[in-house]
């Protein structure tokens, strides 16, 4: 068997989908696995990893629109808001999508489908260094 | 270490779910794997992999009607659009649900509970032929 | 390659999340398993797996009132409800969340973020007994 883990510093500045397929898959090249899965885990509660459409921008930006209405910074009931608006929402935003995702590798390349790409989500307001772990197993 | 790849299509005639908890166990029968897990990955992004109740065929119609209500085609700030007023709701209703699971394989046997099935879960009215991956990892 | 299957039973009494975050590690520092992955899994449609901000307790509450408002149990439109009113609700908030998570393990540790925690969030109001299947895949 064939393990291998690498780590992905994401630089975000605000809220939205930060696209890192071509990074991951980059760490699949170096690795030596020829064929199994990759999981991508985000070791934080305030963004998260989604795979999405890769193709138009205006898709992306529709759905950054439906997370802002469906889980308002404004909610009147949210008591945890220690640091700011963004706070609560961020965790059940992350919490609605996913901390990580498992992919098929065959001969070396991810098993995307032509229009899947692999984002990180960001969903605090301010700039954030964000940790993706990404591990590989197989053969 | 053994490692198995198999592709499944399935065939949608709309929006809904589609059992498929047969097919990714007769792939996991002939594969060789004995304990491990299986990964079921989906290569689109307007429809999903669930796990859902799969008794009653009520619990799958109320689940389809609240995502009509919770993600509805003439939200007005919608701007992808180029396929048609499904389109946009089918990439928010992956992304908040799965693009996979994964299944823990125990003397050949997925795991799932009594009441558990896999399903794909369509989200665009017109037909399509969707590519799954099935991966089994183990021993 | 070093496979270990265990079962955790969790008691749960009501709505809300319950943290199995060390129960988790416990049986990875019992596996063998030095480097690899966990996969935690939940047998159940009623009931999720999710990763959370685990250390202020105002924000899973006001994650959980976040979900009694998203997928209300008196939703006029439900007909599956043979076992009560937070029967078709339990369903989809499980359809909204995960029914599994997968972790990396570096030198027998999961590699979670300094405020992530592994949660089941029950979604029944009856006390449940819950299997959680949790695998290890490494070396």
């Amino acid at each position: 068997m064939n393990l291998h883990h690498e780590e992905l510093e994401v630089r975000t500045h605000g809220k939205g989908l930060y696209e890192i397929t071509d990074e991951v898959q980059s760490k699949i090249d170096n690795c030596g696995v020829r064929n199994g899965t990759v999981t991508v885990f985000v070791q934080h509660t305030s963004c998260s990893i989604v795979i999405m459409e890769n193709a138009d921008p205006t898709a992306r930006r529709d759905l950054e629109e439906f997370f802002e209405r469906l889980v308002p910074e404004d909610a009147d009931y949210f008591t945890h808001d220690s640091e700011g608006s963004d706070d609560m929402p961020s965790h059940i935003r992350m919490v609605l999508t996913r901390s990580s995702e498992t992919i098929p590798i065959v001969e070396r390349r991810m098993q995307l489908g032509t229009w899947q790409g692999i984002f990180l989500f960001e969903h605090r307001r301010a700039p954030h260094r964000r940790k993706v772990f990404i591990t590989t197993i197989g053969e």
